[in-house]
């Protein structure tokens, strides 16, 4: 197996999963392909870990994390992908088959922790996990019956993952940011955006819901298709913080 | 999905499966990957056609071809491969890693029927079984934890064999920003900082010539790294003209 340090920084995230019996399988793919970082945000039954079908990878399926968000269970990645049956969900987001995901998702593991999301059986991945996604992976299944199980779905993609003899070359040399600094920026700049205008805020917007949560997951997609390095999102939130200071001390006496 | 009626030629026999979740699940991975044809020797439960977990793939599962015996199910076949996940079980016969297998089966297919033998959850393929095999295939499964879920090994098995002879050409479908855009997004932001005092103003700076083109710089690079598209790149420009606007004459009451 190789270059078994860097396949610890991959995080498997499941989400919303119902069946705890597909949270073992995927616990005992984990094991077969040397993939050991379990985590799980709100599993419909809590009781997930006893699952017996983690054959052999009990101690794995004890020690996964529990996380109620997906914000929360990515926030030390500093990429994150997430899985999907469709080609054209979000045609604002890059879908990339999964040999060519592989590849670079192994490069990546090279610098730093992975997270590669699992939605729920019945829905896959909603529109609001997706928009933490910084691009979608699709596995080649038939147009006529796209829809994998889950614990299949998690085997396939690990084997891909795990197959190439030669750890990738051309390690990365500069450094990505992580989720939880993307989420931060995200949030700056929506505040911007509704303080200049751009956008109306919640208190402007209470008869049309409708339009709330699609502005939130447009600019959290947007940020992450920018790709940042860890310097460049440093950069930016201290951009975006001086111009939210000066427009929120501006805005103050303007209406004094 | 390439060369589909070869596809049709491969035979997935299940020996001796106990569980009917797993001939299921198995009749589903073949669907997903564009095979067709079932067989089963002995199946423990003869009530497997029902089985729930053949998601979309019931009518594959109800075609499904019943055997008293490995002979029977392969005698159509010009050749026979062995799954097993053991790297030595028969020093006599050969043991071919998963991605030689498929590329030697995918050849094959092109003349004449292949059968595919996966054994029973708790053995495997007996060495009788394994004695109509021409060889065996082996997925590469970590040495401490070698034995998979019989549905995920039939996915990971029929995943390699669909996968595309050759890597999908990552041809990039979305355009990217001119520079002409990107250089219009570096002014503004430039004027934006400015405004905003992150930045030092042209006339502020009059002593201190030596950091002024830096910045320019600087932040021109720093937008040529977001490697914008073309759409995003006026996203960001509209986001940046609002916030420059709203400054600006905020700005101009606040000193008024």
């Amino acid at each position: 197996m190789p270059n078994t340090n860097a396949f610890d920084r991959l995080r498997v995230v499941l989400v919303n999963t119902r069946n705890p019996l597909n949270i073992g399988a995927a616990a005992r793919a984990m094991s077969n392909f040397g993939f050991a970082r379990l985590r799980v945000v709100n599993p419909f039954e809590l009781a997930f870990r006893e699952a017996r079908s983690a054959v052999g990878a009990a101690p794995l399926l004890a020690r996964a994390e529990e996380f109620k968000s997906v914000a929360e269970a990515v926030a030390d990645c500093l990429l994150v992908v997430g899985t999907t049956a469709l080609s054209r969900r979000n045609p604002e987001q890059d879908v990339r088959g999964l040999e060519q995901s592989a590849r670079l998702i192994r490069k990546r593991l090279a610098a730093g922790n992975v997270a590669l999301l699992f939605g729920s059986e019945k829905r896959g991945l909603s529109n609001e996990d997706l928009s933490h996604c910084h691009w979608l992976m699709r596995i080649p299944t038939r147009e006529e019956h796209r829809s994998m199980n889950l614990g299949q779905a998690v085997a396939v993609c690990l084997y891909e993952l795990a197959r190439e003899a030669k750890p990738a070359a051309g390690k990365e040399k500069v450094s990505r940011a992580a989720a939880g600094d993307l989420e931060r920026l995200t949030s700056l700049l929506l505040e911007l955006l509704q303080a200049s205008g751009y956008l109306k805020t919640a208190s402007d917007k209470a008869g049309s819901r409708k339009s709330a949560a699609p502005a939130d997951e447009k600019l959290r997609r947007f940020v992450r298709r920018l790709n940042l390095s860890a310097d460049d999102a440093q950069l930016l939130l201290g951009m975006l913080r001086q111009m939210e200071w000066k427009l929120r001390t501006s805005a103050k006496l303007d209406y004094q």
